[in-house]
């Protein structure tokens, strides 16, 4: 359940006996409440009108708006490796995912729910170190979740979101019309670099906060929402992949002049790499200004303009003149 | 992400070597994608206001009062086994133990997320069969989650919820006091005894579908609290194990006359066998009659006293002259 970090699954395993008294055992164990006790504690006090933790359900006031709502689970060895990030990292990651899921939409991260499954050993209390420092930095407080015993890590997390004052709809892919410029939040290819060089045995290596962190762009998705951004989405599969969706879901072509790489990646990691959780969007010309005086005032990057949406057909990505495929560096003709 | 079950991640390994133009395989396989697709179309069309799938979070229109949040994962091996329970019975357990959730604070399901990180071989398709039918029956549309590899099935759903028309406010567990009913939604063990059965090789045991599909009690929890309960959970971890948190929570000691069992279960079922997802309710005495009335008028049970409040030790609970303890059916002293 939600509200209370219910212990009910914490060790009760489906195909162990449970006979007689020993029964109590369905019940979790005293260490495992004290783990939740320590968990519950550290989410803080609900304001006055909501309930956190310790119910069937969370109760919390509504956002502004219309409800945004993403999950996404991250899985060892799939997601992430405990070799290469810790588990704050990883508390981390999984939360930042969602985030990215809400600032593309435009949208303003509102409260989360975080269940856990994972192995004996899995160390709580540092992954919630990660965990509650993303939703501290992005203002979106864990209000409940869940614990459960299960062979593998799997976290998952949901995320509800509403809208910024002066934000008049959320942002969908769907709305880049031909002239429309692409721009992205900042260079790419960086986390790729970056899990690159961790594999290499550096793990000062660039990029490697990138791939450990990656920052969710809340403000420039909200401010890109207010300057009349048509279409936006993260770039979390890939800078290629995603700019076929977008362009895609839009009905338009692509046009591209540059992409900009990140320090230490390269062309490749920077056009299918994936993960760098910027943000991609479409932006009518006479956006383009007011965008940047507003990241400005905030003491953000503008954004960086790559390209412009065309007539062309559907999802067609064309670079320097060359027609490209969505998932690598590779001609398609 | 939410709305669009993102393939992001579908088949990619962390820990798998990635290089050159192959890299277009970060991005979903067909077989992948085309199974995303088909789920896409199985949640049907979105109202007009609302999105919910194809992009990188849901759009949902807020429910009506305060917005209620669940999450729950279900674990292969933990909650479930594929030996006793077909694809469909997990995933509609998947999404019942979340509704009850909802249900047990006098809520309304209004949105789903599912997010299943599963092996290859998982069987999407039969598994959405289960998920898409409580869906439907409890009014909850699934508008968005994800789709992972991991080496374990993990389904976690994330629901918001609201209020029912003439319902005050969210039912706490918290609220009960001296002189209130105590009571359920109906007689007890009879998911533990269906489990029993199955471990005995008996697939048409008594309790069997009580294990595989248990039905959370929305309806009930909405008139419920539309009567005045004080205070409301549902039965996930044991009568006992339950009582005693809605009285230790209430500050309320209780007295209890008698535990209904379930049909095939015995008092120790009943008593710890948990999962049997009834609500457990603390009902002023002038509200039974008309929380009667108003389920018989819609054709459901009334609900059965087992004893009352007291102003004891919280959490302190007697039945039949003893003091029990709450997980097992030993005596404390």
């Amino acid at each position: 359940m939600a509200g209370a970090y219910s212990p009910r699954v914490v060790g009760r395993h489906e195909d162990e006996q449970r006979d007689g008294p020993a029964a109590a055992s369905s019940g979790p164990s005293s260490g495992e409440l004290a783990a939740i006790e320590r968990l519950t504690r550290r989410l803080g006090p609900a304001p006055a009108a909501e309930l956190w933790v310790g119910d069937d359900a969370a109760v919390v006031a509504p956002p502004h708006g219309p409800l945004l709502l993403a999950a996404d689970s991250v899985v060892d060895g799939v997601h992430f490796s405990l070799r290469w990030s810790t588990w704050a990292d990883v508390g981390w990651k999984a939360m930042a995912v969602n985030l990215s899921d809400i600032a593309a939409m435009g949208g303003l991260p509102h409260r989360s729910l975080v269940a856990v499954a994972g192995p004996e050993g899995t160390d709580l209390e540092s992954l919630y170190d990660g965990i509650l420092e993303a939703a501290d930095r992005y203002a979106c407080p864990v209000v409940g979740g869940d614990l459960t015993a299960a062979p593998t890590l799997v976290i998952t997390v949901a995320l509800t979101g509403g809208l910024a004052p002066g934000v008049p709809a959320p942002v969908r892919r769907s709305g880049a019309r031909p002239g429309d410029l692409l721009a992205v939040t900042g260079p790419l290819g960086a986390a790729a670099a970056g899990l690159a060089a961790l594999r290499r045995g550096e793990p000062d290596g660039a990029g490697v906060q990138a791939h450990r962190r990656p920052r969710p762009r809340v403000t420039e998705g909200t401010e890109a929402a207010r300057a009349g951004a048509t279409a936006m989405m993260d770039i979390s599969d890939g800078t290629g992949l995603d700019l076929w969706r977008l362009t895609s879901a839009s009905g338009v072509a692509a046009e591209l002049d540059r992409l900009p790489v990140a320090e230490g990646a390269d062309a490749e990691q920077a056009w299918s790499g994936g993960e760098d959780y910027e943000l991609l969007m479409a932006l009518p010309p006479d956006t383009l200004e007011p965008l940047r005086s507003a990241l400005a005032e905030l003491g953000l990057s503008s954004p960086l303009v790559i390209g412009r949406c065309t007539s062309g057909p559907p999802g067609r990505l064309i670079l320097d003149g060359r027609e490209m495929v969505p998932g690598g560096w590779e001609h398609r003709l």
